[in-house]
């Protein structure tokens, strides 16, 4: 009877609904204990805002609504970082950083893939205004801590820089048109449509676009990067800023993916990919997306990451869920009533039964108050 | 600036944010507590789905969106109670009772009045399986508990039955699309309209249902009711119940308003709402609605409450919010990292400043991290 709900689209019952409960505050606790504060967007905007600086893939993704009060068009988010990006650059007006961090559902016209959902819980941490790789580094590793905190395990973190996609591009004379479909390319890692889509284009940027999926692996490829691509200022400084970060958390997993530029639609610096073992997907992503709010009367400096709390809660451990404890019926017994609220005080789950109740389906109850010669005591429950 | 978001939509910033995450957490933990299990229904359904049961109120208040996977008209939810009747009817099978909870963002195309939002927060909890007075009973205390939780006074709760009403449409007469004109009438007690448009009923209908608007006030209004309304047997059964749920709970203050029928759209029992002291819309409404889940293979008896969250967050006494520490870049300095570290896992909210960081403009910091003679020790940050 799943016709009942749309496809890619789906309740989360008890127990996975308190697992994504549990998971969602401990990030959120995570976040703020580092300065993020929790802001909450709205589910609908008008629909300039929510595309502002992002490509025509959002633009697909997003379900279009018309305003009765404006007769505008309004979408429902499919993303919430611009989000976060309009909160900074118009309502809070500070000067210097800005720690934001959220969660909420987005949802999406059509699955991303076959295994991702059309409503996610996209869950987040973004910090405006610092342009150093030292804000980078903040944000891999407030994810890279977060999966601590929720006992994830990180396979690994895949690196790229959306700045040197981006240089040998204008450096090579490509116009915007050919740009996306080269990106696209680049992200199947599509050697031999890279080879004949790139034959116009001068040397050394030619070659230079075309080793781009060749420069995978660990962080011993920005060597070879260095060696592969051309010497123009903003390549080095990328290939610089990612060293930077690298010998800056010799804790974390990370490798190196110079073709993996999924984020492009508005980031435009580092970008990075998290993986947990044995999961195909990215968990997590994130990256520098310079210049957002610009369209909001601010240009700040940006980074941040995100992932969908939904998927996270089908790889995370289970925590353990609380047992219950089941109560008769109080009614008008308010020594039994003040009994069940004491309990309830202290942190326990109570089931009080209603009057011909004699079983709890729903919370797991493995013990059950029963009054033994005057005195209310709690007893476990015999399994049959 | 406000044109940037719709009419009516808003974000919530900090620390209106982390207040109404505060109180979320309060509720579902409170709601937990009593063994309401907490379920996610999707923000999307088929609008059928969404509608079963409910008047033509709920559909107009819903947007509509168009499925590109089916080409069928889906909605985004106005209201998470049907979903929840859905989920206990079609998905959890409990032969007995079930409890669930829920919290989530609902929108609706229009405004419901000048001071509401088109998005709220709907937090609310649902006990299907049980048709006894005693349901309702645990229904209403559980959302005087939460208020207490949350330190926001209840002024009143204002009983009505949808069943009085029912019956006494049923024995005058009344075809069904005069019904929801009388409905209208009596919910803005509008006295001469409900004399004209009853003109033609038969006595003592007609005297009955005129008398509904006179029939509000403390308690009392009971013994009124029974001396103003026809002894029809369901007449009789709802001031029954309505007695039994006064006398049951003394400590709650109870208010009658035979003609409060708001929730007519599913309700069909007790129906109640909870006033705040000074502020003129009820903050939370509920009620029975039996039968709830018919449209998905099983109708259960129902009763439940739901509020919203950005509304209560208005009235609820401010909580202390967390203030944090701010520290300095710890950089390649594992001591102070490791002091960081500590300091947060004794859930302390701890910024660590960036290279060239000053001061931090976002949560709120009243205490820095310093290095006084070779330790770091936490001082007061003195005001200009």
């Amino acid at each position: 009877m799943n016709w009942l709900l749309p496809e890619y689209i789906a309740d989360a019952l008890p127990p996975e609904a308190a697992r994504i409960e549990t998971l969602r505050r401990t990030l959120l606790d995570h976040f703020r204990g580092r300065g993020f504060e929790y802001v909450m967007p709205p589910l609908l905007e008008y629909l300039e805002s929510l595309l502002t600086g992002a490509g025509q893939d959002l633009n697909l993704r997003t379900f279009k609504l018309v305003d009765q009060l404006s007769g505008r068009t309004m979408g429902v988010r499919a993303d919430m970082t611009p989000q976060a990006a309009r909160i900074d650059a118009h309502l809070l007006n500070h000067q210097g950083v800005t720690r934001l961090c959220y969660c909420g559902n987005v949802l999406h016209t059509l699955p991303a893939n076959v295994s991702a959902g059309r409503e996610q819980v996209q869950v987040g941490a973004e910090l405006y205004g610092y342009a150093g790789v030292e804000g980078d580094l903040e944000i891999v590793r407030l994810m890279a801590t977060a999966f601590e905190r929720i006992k994830l395990p990180l396979a690994r973190i895949d690196l790229g820089h959306v700045g040197i996609f981006r240089a040998l591009v204008a450096a090579a004379g490509l116009p915007a048109e050919a740009e996306a479909e080269l990106l696209a390319l680049l992200r199947d890692k599509d050697v031999p449509g890279l080879a004949e889509s790139t034959v116009d284009l001068p040397s050394p940027y030619r070659e230079a676009l075309l080793s781009l999926p060749t420069l995978y692996g660990g962080p011993e490829v920005l060597e070879k990067a260095v060696a592969a691509l051309p010497g123009l200022p903003e390549v080095t400084a990328a290939l610089e800023q990612l060293r930077h970060l690298i010998s800056s958390a010799p804790e974390l997993p990370f490798s190196i993916d110079l073709a993996d530029l999924r984020g492009y639609h508005y980031h435009n610096g580092i970008v990075f990919a998290a993986y947990c073992p044995g999961y195909p997907a990215a968990i997590a992503l994130g990256g520098r997306y310079d210049g957002a709010g610009k369209a909001f009367g601010r240009a700040r400096p940006a980074t941040g990451f995100s992932m969908d709390l939904r998927e996270v809660a089908q790889l995370a451990p289970a925590t353990r869920l609380l047992s219950g404890i089941l109560a008769p019926y109080a009614g008008t017994d308010k020594e039994l009533a003040a009994h069940i609220a004491a309990l309830r005080e202290r942190g326990e789950v109570v089931v009080e039964l209603l009057p011909g109740e004699t079983a709890c389906e729903g919370p797991f109850c493995d013990r059950k108050l029963v009054q033994v010669g005057g005195h209310w005591i709690i007893e476990a429950i015999q399994e049959d």
